[in-house]
This record gives structure tokens, sequence and C-alpha cells, in this order.
């Protein structure tokens, strides 16, 4: 069926949720590709981004896409041009998929409908990131051969979190527990899936996702990166406590001695890598379902 | 015959200038073209650019050459390299045809002239941008069925305006009629084809090309972006004053509500998204006419 | 047998680097070599380059290596992400090859061996450029038909010079001998090779290999451009005094009027543009070396 864009979550059924993460991992077992004629795809990276946009790039390759080199630095949108007339401008170009982070929330999905060229949303504000959320349940997937009746935890300021918020749509479809550990630190959090106790979250999921301190987009610094290592981080010894079969997730990039310490990063349990290399074969599938869309 | 470079249409008779617009409109209608060796394009621009950039490297995979990166953050060029050795250093390394954009004017011709490398002119100060010309009279050839015969006006900051220097060069080899309007706020204007009378132009031309209001080439502020809309700008009341058949044309990116009203985009007159579509098309023209030449 | 990697000529035997001289050299004169299944390239250039990135994406491309984009504007390496971080991110996207650039030293061979991608030093502080070593010495094969036997100087600021330093690792396996002549104006300077008679080194060479000023390395000004020309330039005057079949190179890009002199740019004796040539195809050599390892 494919679908006509992919902005965010909250629209997908379960169903649909599931077959990209099957066509994912059938793309990592090697299912091979190949788009028949010509078709250019363009990378629309309004806010800096290195695994992301080399993330759609190599899928984008590997599904024999025409790749664009588009140079924000360059951006006629930085200079006052409006999103859609930019977006348009590449589509009458001949363009078929964009592939567009923005800071701004909320205008992306009035823009694409106004658009025939798709639309993959790579990261919005602090409200939408789609195909992190898909890899993220890719990653859990594959290891547990399920998604449902896991306990999933959360943990890191979730309220500027884009990877939390759209997990939460995504996980949101499936039978399992999900916790949202917010330091107090980083202020008053009010949320359906809060739980305040982080010793809870630790010892008791299957799941740990750890988020980036995204130092960059906080006005003030609410705890300095010692004191949340210290009260916060994956150490070692934290990383005992966690249930024999977990594992730990983190979006990247990530802070050394800040969200977890060096020494633990070759743990069996740690999943960092398996999510970047999830991360392209997530995005095939995402691309490859807005072609049939 | 083809083309030894691209540097300028003061030297191009109408025949050649017919058969661009003629093989451009065939690579539209689909004709294929492949290169038979692998071939590369390397982009040089110099100065800012989104759209003639992708427009270009759109171009160049649509003709199977393999496109380089060139980042002009990274340029030698700008750290006291000559362009010479610049363009000279990627020659040597295989390249076959370059595309430039500089701000400064007059050394382009000679350099080229050194060079076994092609080199097509992407924009050049405030004097030269044939491909642009190129695709503009194939926008209005692709509407009217014809360049003879018709009244076209181009209204905005002329002086400044390198679109209107490489269409007037164009259109002075075909028998029609010319109007530049420069608004009197951009200061004394001199040229054969100027025509002081705003509405005349508005009112009596087949083809009605906006100029975008360059506010960034400006020392100082000529006009204001509000009075400009106000006396110069396509609104919906100006755009009923044109002719049945006339079309508005506007090489991009457009300052909304300043160069014309968003409530006129979707207007069937408005051929700005037609022009961007004519450009890759223009421009694949124009490099298999310097890989025959 | 092919490299695992190529980070250093330090460890290199001699019959290693003569297998990818010749193999460059077959390159030249039309070898081809087809990658057989999609590989992905990726360049990491930490600091900034035109020609070596160049150099290597042009090679990678001939040798049908799909090229991602990396912009280190973008990079979380310059946001903290440790170098390692982002090298295991591209490894687990898939990347089989990674070619680095970087201003830190001795960080680049540790991190290497953690990573099964393979990696390839495209400039290292002030200590190793091999691939530049080796284009150098293909120049010089190419023209005198063998290594040993030869007289080579090196003529500007050796002590702040990567290309130098490899040249130096290089040669070392080689009969020949070798002159290093830095100003005095560059401060103290003591090597195995230095020669302080720098018409000795002129007079009696039979490669003049010229460093750039590298003006954007030093903290103060050891000498002016006018000096640097008056006392050391490659003058017409100076061309005369070499040996009737040396040759001068320059591992580009030069300051013309202060290295070398515009005048001489064309004579037969000056190989600067064929070292870009020959660069592309010792990269290949490289880059299919380190693929067979």
């Amino acid at each position: 069926m494919g679908l006509k864009n992919l902005l965010t979550l909250k629209n997908l059924s379960k169903s649909q949720i599931e077959k990209i993460i099957d066509l994912g991992l059938e793309f990592k077992k090697g299912k091979s590709y190949q788009t028949l004629t010509p078709t250019f795809y363009c990378p629309v990276f309004l806010e800096p981004s290195t695994r992301t946009m080399l993330s759609f790039e190599t899928a984008a390759k590997k599904l024999g896409l025409k790749t664009l080199n588009f140079n924000p630095g360059h951006s006629s949108t930085l200079k006052g041009e409006t999103l859609y007339d930019t977006l348009k401008t590449i589509e009458s170009m001949g363009t078929k998929v964009a592939v567009v982070r923005l800071k701004q929330e909320g205008i992306l999905g009035e823009i694409a409908e106004q658009l025939d060229m798709k639309i993959v949303n790579a990261g919005e504000g602090t409200r939408e990131h789609p195909t992190q959320a898909l890899l993220d349940a890719m990653t859990i997937y594959d290891h547990f051969g399920r998604l449902e009746n896991l306990t999933v935890s959360i943990i890191g300021d979730i309220k500027h979190s884009r990877v939390a918020s759209s997990f939460v749509d995504l996980y949101k479809n499936f039978e399992g527990k999900l916790n949202l550990f917010s330091p107090p630190e980083f202020g008053e959090f009010d949320h359906e899936f809060k739980n305040p106790d982080f010793e809870e979250c630790l010892k008791n999921s299957d799941v740990v996702m750890l988020l980036r301190n995204q130092l960059e987009r906080h006005e003030k610094t609410f705890i300095t990166s010692e004191d949340y290592n210290l009260k916060y981080g994956m150490t070692l010894e934290r990383l005992k406590q966690t249930k024999k079969n977990a594992i730990i997730m983190h979006p990247g990039p990530f802070n050394r001695g800040v969200e977890l310490d060096s020494e633990i990063l070759n743990d069996p349990k740690i999943k960092i890598w398996d999510q970047v290399t999830n991360g392209v074969y997530a995005r095939m599938a995402v691309l490859s379902e807005v072609f049939n869309g």
C-alpha cells in the first residue's frame, strides 16, 4: 500500500509500523531493491546533522536513488525564501523525495500536503523524529523478537526530546509498559507515562533508552555533566543492576562520561552501534514505502 | 556542432540559441542521452547558490555525468589561489566540465581559453547568467510557440541584474519588442530598450519578467519592500491588467509580498515553476552542446 | 596482498611502495577496475581541503565506489563526539573505507586498529601525508624511470610540512640522496638529511620539491612573501641554474610570486599539474590496495 509521506507516527497504524520494521529487517538480511527509473532524492537539512543525513544518504544510494547535494549554508531558505517555495523548487526540478530536518514545529505537514513530492521527516524541533523511533523499535524487535510485553524506560531530558516524543507515539500501539523518567533538574514534567522512580526504571526494564543531554538546546545549565553522570549516567555499577536480558540504547551522538561511561561501551547489552546499522535499513524501508504510496 | 564553452550569449547566433532551446524541449519530452565513458562534472560555485547548483547537478546526473562535490567553504580559491589555478587543478584531475559561478566580472573568458576543460557560466557578477536567459526563452517558446513578435517587459532593478543583462543579449537576436523598466528609486538608468512607462509595460506585454529585489547586493535601501510592492509589485489587481494570454516570470528565489503577492502564485499566467523545470532541461541541452563542441 | 590501512609510510616496505606506484601507473594507462558489490566510501575531512578531497573523490568514483557526503561543518565531531565514535558510526552504517584528514597527530593509528573499516590518511597535522608522498614518487618515477640514484632536494618550511615528512619516510627506502633545505628564517632545524647550502640544492638536484609557504600554520611571520621569493623563490633565473633534466615539483596550492613565479609555470621542467593528475591514479592504487588487504 505504502505511505504518501512520513511526517509523524501519530497517524500510523500498528500494522503499518510492523510492515516497515519487517521490511527493514528484510533489507538487513540482504533483500535487494533497485529503482527502475532514475529517481532523484534531495536532503534538506536545515538543522545540522551528521548521522541522520549520512544514514538517509546511504539508504537512498542502496535503493539506487540519485542523491542531490543540498548545502543548507547556501540555502535561499535561510535568506528568506519560505520552506514551501524551497521544496516546490526542488520538486519542480524533478525530485521525487525530499528528506527534511527543521527546527520549526508544526509547519511541515501542511506544506507536504501541497506537494506531489514525497516528504520524509528527519527531525522536527522537539516533537518529531519518526525514523529514529522506527529504527529503535526495529532494534528492540531484533533483540527480543517482539515489541509487545516489554518494559521500556526512557531516561533523560524528555521534554526537549523528539526521540522520546516519537517513540511514545510508536509504542502506544503496542501492549507494553512505558516509563518516562525526566530528572527533576530539568524542571516540571507531566506525562501519562511519567515514572519518577529512577531506580525502578533502571532495574525493571527490558529496554533502557538513554537520551542525549542536548546542552546546545538548553538556555541555561540545568545540571552539570558531572552531576548528570553521578546521578543518572549509565555506569558499570548501574549497568549491573539492569535485568539480565536488558538492552541499553542511545540515539547518539552520545557524551562519554555523561549519559554513559566509556568502559561499558563494548558490553553486549549496549546496542548503540546496532541502532546505527538498523537506521540505514529502517530508512530504506521508509523510503521504499513512500515510493509505493 | 556544439560549443566550446558557454560563457555568454553575446557571441551566440540565433540558430545556436534556437538549437539549445529545441534540444532542451526534446529532453523535456523524454529524449534520452547517456554519456559513453565516465565523465566528471565539477560545480565551482564561489557565490552562494541553491537553485542553480541543484538544477545543474540534476541536469548533469540525468546526462549520466559523474558529479564531484566542491565545497567553496573549503576552497583554496578563497585562500588566495587564483581561479585559473583552481580550475587547472580540477582539469588536471580529469574533470571534463566545470560550471562556475563567481562575483568578479570579466575574468572567466580569458581563463576558459587557457583550459581544455569546458566551462559553463552559472552566474557572473551583475553581467552574465546565460543559462537563466536560455531557460527563460525556453519557457516563452514553450508557451507561445515562438520567440518572435512578442513584447517582453523586464521590471525591476535592471542595473544590478545579470538575469536582465543576459536576456537582453539573447533577445536582441529575435524580432520582438523589449522594454526595460527600472523603478526610478534605483537611480539613473539608461539603455537602448529603456521604457519608463510602467503602466504600458504591464498592460501591453506578452511576457512580464519580474526581477528579484536583490537586497543583499544593495549598499543602501533604495526603496522599502512595502513601497516596492505598493508601486511595482505584481498584485492580483495588476495581474488582471495584463494581456489575456500574457505570462509572468521570475527567476527566483522570489520575495512574497514584494515582487509578487502570494495569492496569485497559482494563477495559470504565473510560470515560475515551469521556469524551474525548464532550467534542468535547458542545462542538459547546454551541457550536451559543450560536450559535442 | 594489499594493505589493511594506509596511515603512514613508516612501516611500508620498498616493494609495497613500488607496487602502489606500479598500480597507479597502470591505472593511468587505462587499467580498469570495477568493484563488484556496492561499496561505500566516506570522506572525513576535519581540516579544510579542496584538492585532496576532490582527488580522492575522483579516484573513488573511478573505482566504482559509492561516495557519501560528509560535511565537517555539520560534524558531531566538532561538537564533542570523539573521532572514534564518528568513525565507528560511519562504519556501522556499512561504509567500507574512510579517508581521514585531521589536525591532531598521533591518534589515528590507535583508532584505526579498533575498526574493521579501512582508514586512509589524507593528511595528519604536520607529520603525515602518505598519499602525497606516493603521488610525488610516482611523478618522479614517471619522469626518470626510476627512484634510485637521484638527488632530491626539498626546499621550504620543512619542520611544519607533512609533505616533506612523508616523502622522507618514503625515500629512505631507496638508494638516493635527499637534501632538506629549511630557510634559516624558519628557525632551528636539525635532521639527518639537512643541507644548509641552498645553491647546492638548487644546482645539483634531479628533483627540486618546493613546499607551500603555509602562512596559515605560522603563529608569526618568519619571513615576508617578498623576501621569501627574493631569497628562495623559483624564479626564471634560478630555474636556469637547475640541471638540464631536473624537474620542479610543488604539492599545491602554490603561491604565485612566493614559492615560484608565474612566468615559469609552463616550463616543461614544472611538474605541478602532472602531480595533480598522478594524485588521482596514486589514490586509486591506494584504495584498491586497502580493499585487497
